[in-house]
């Protein structure tokens, strides 16, 4: 089919049907999640400043000097779309929270941004569920942190099927010594290494560490660790949060090669990655971010913990290891008319329908019967009523039951006492909104008291 | 206080707190109201090629040539930030629901972008919730769309707060010909217009109908009217909208002035505008429109009609309109612990607390006694549990009723019989996703069967 229709942009996806239906599970498992644990949504926008990212991310990083979508707009600001809410949540903060009783509990869902070679489950715009503890230092609150994005992944079904990583990267002065030793150390080992590598030693030496290389992989362990440049007060943070972990119930394995991609991170870092080694990437992880403060300009070093899950990895893991999702919203009455004297009856039908609990849906347009059968099958409607034209003029309608294929004719009505007796009264939708309202009047200065 | 953190970009906004809450609620009653009547959720990219947008909202259109966010990739594609999702959404529906069951049922929740003076309650980063039906006409099509808009409107707490204006604009031939006269009506009372008007009338005649201009309003009442101009075919079509509004029990009010401010309109247009005239903007509007998929480069005319509302411009006035939301994520048990021992003892209750649909928060981190108390009343905790040194050694905790006030002493271990005994059964949160889903074991093919 010839179209000369503008396609979407490349890398980046429609987002709808099942996979939309999985997005919509993991949003609101994390919501409530997060909820339930004091925090409360904050939405920065896709829009930052290029200087906040530039300097969350480090000059030196993939993300500012390769992955990113920069512009300027109209009057030469130099923008970016957002790779990430955690450096938007700390500028936030910073404008918005420092008089607030702290620390602050935060969370997001948000679409980012990189500009990546597109490959099987890599979208340039890509979406994650987040949350941040800013304003307070406490070994707790990393375990805790750690302990509600297990919940996550238990609650969307992957319990047991991830592993959690876990490394401490100490302070700055520790991390210091450290790279120079892992850099004494390859340096003398030069030969073994190629190009890649090479370069990433020059440039930034702890990213060695993600390298792939075998040859590498077997230094590795021989290399300097981190671990082992930590002084007594990080050694004891680390500890702390391992014993929380475990009163917590949470299992880990250490792995003195995690880092994390960003330059922000200090003390504990972690990755949740898939148990099962059928993809590569992490779905998500976190650390302690003390040093983002200072480091996009703010006077004060601000602790904070924080971690994201990345919802394209997880929706396609979940597809893989056949969690299925109920469909919850089927339609419990699907109505097919012919011609305008049945809609107009139909019309008020679908109104009382609504009020009774009765999920509806009318068929709307011109297709034929058995597009319109079609429709109600894959919407999983219970029942589909059917008005033709002589059905309007007597005044009923052709009632099939799709779950066992039988069909009555009945008087219009009675149609929804019908459907409502043989539907699962706890299927039947009174959700109301105006529960969660009251509106309070304005009062009026004028209008008398009872008393007066 | 100084600060060089660079600040947020211009004219967009962080979502947060109480505002938040707004936005959640609208997004909430949208997606029932939604669900309810079988629109599935389509997610476009933020980014869209900017060929799509400029033919879908015309090159002459304020969108296009002022108020676009526009930019190049590193490829050099010419992209924008999304102004508004319909043309997302039409091009989504071409690349991929020709084959499905029509018509198609799209509902969206997005953010949009303009590059646009910043005022109050208009943002450069702003967000629509709006719907679509594709692939088929039919006036009721329309009606419904108008009815379920009210719907969403009623739902939030606007029910008689708002007002509903309609017209037609015909097809593109009975434009044409309205627009003509339009002008010949003003060029031969050119010297009554100020010179905005005239480059109005020369650009975009339609646009004289938005004139602020007095006296252009006094001529607007005798000038030609665009329903004056509608055929038979047209005017039938109109018709059958306002009879199925009737019955719909949906009220409006005809304005002849009502075009839009988009190419791609036909048919019916309508605005939901506030009904105590507090502000100018509408707060949202749809319409039909037949022709943008040909607009856009699609070889055939797709019918379609939809709607947008404007979250902010929403949410500005359920507050002013003083709709207050209930507080429903109020935490029911606030623990105050100082000290690692007490730590220790909390974190395990806080799991048997959610196991027993308690939902519990604890006060991590350092800070005084004084400011965790103050967070538990700004989170309406019903309770608070203190555990000092003293207390964690004995085992026990002070219970503090935060209702009435009173204070006692009890063992840990009967804390949360008491907490569960005082509150609402029907306030407990036994949420669990697990009932949202099955895990569909991949079945492996060695497995004896039962029969074998």
């Amino acid at each position: 089919m010839s179209s000369s229709v503008p396609q979407k942009v490349r890398g980046m996806q429609d987002i709808f049907g099942e996979y939309q239906r999985y997005f919509n599970f993991l949003k609101k498992v994390a919501r409530h999640e997060f909820r339930k644990n004091g925090f409360t949504r904050i939405s920065t926008p896709i829009v930052e400043m290029q200087e906040l990212i530039v300097r969350s991310a480090g000059i030196g990083s993939d993300v500012v000097s390769k992955e990113m979508y920069s512009f300027q707009d109209r009057k030469g600001r130099e923008l970016v779309l957002k790779p990430e809410s955690t450096a938007g949540v700390m500028r936030a903060y910073l404008e918005n929270f420092l008089d607030e009783p702290q620390p602050v509990y935060l969370y997001y869902i948000e679409p980012h941004f990189r500009y990546d070679r597109p490959q099987k489950g890599r979208y340039r715009q890509f979406h994650q569920v987040g949350a941040e503890i800013i304003g307070e230092i406490d070994p707790v609150l990393d375990a805790k942190m750690i302990h509600i994005g297990c919940s996550v992944l238990d609650n969307i079904g992957l319990k047991g099927r991830y592993k959690l990583k876990l490394n401490s990267l100490g302070v700055a002065k520790e991390r210091e010594k450290y790279v120079q030793e892992l850099q004494s150390f390859f340096e003398a080992r030069a030969h073994l290494l190629d190009e890649t590598d090479i370069a990433r030693l020059r440039a930034n030496p702890l990213r060695i560490l993600d390298s792939k290389n075998e040859d590498v992989k077997e230094l590795l362990k021989v290399a300097p660790k981190i671990t082992d440049f930590l002084k007594k007060e990080s050694k004891d943070f680390y500890s702390k949060v391992k014993a929380y972990l475990d009163i917590l119930g949470v299992e880990y394995e250490e792995d003195h090669t995690l880092v994390r991609g960003l330059d922000y991170y200090s003390h504990t870092v972690w990755e949740w990655v898939d148990g099962s080694g059928r993809t590569q990437d992490a779905f998500g992880g976190g650390g302690r971010y003390d040093d983002l403060s200072k480091n996009i300009g703010h006077k004060e070093s601000v602790p904070a913990v924080g971690f994201a899950l990345g919802a394209e990895r997880l929706i396609e893991t979940l597809v893989d290891t056949g969690v299925k999702l109920r469909n919850k919203d089927a339609i419990h009455l699907y109505f097919i008319q012919l011609g305008e004297d049945a809609t107009k009856m139909i019309l008020p039908l679908s109104i009382e329908a609504r009020n009774r609990g009765v999920n509806s849906m009318l068929s709307l347009g011109t297709p034929s019967l058995k597009v319109q059968m079609k429709k109600a099958n894959r919407l999983w409607a219970r029942y589909v009523a059917i008005v033709g034209i002589m059905e309007a003029k007597k005044g009923i309608c052709q009632l099939k039951d799709m779950l066992n294929g039988t069909q009555e004719e009945l008087r219009l009505s009675d149609l929804l006492d019908r459907v409502v007796a043989n539907i699962d009264a706890k299927e039947l939708d009174f959700y109301s909104p105006t529960k969660d309202f009251v509106i309070e009047e304005p009062k009026t200065d004028s209008e008398p008291s009872e008393n007066s």
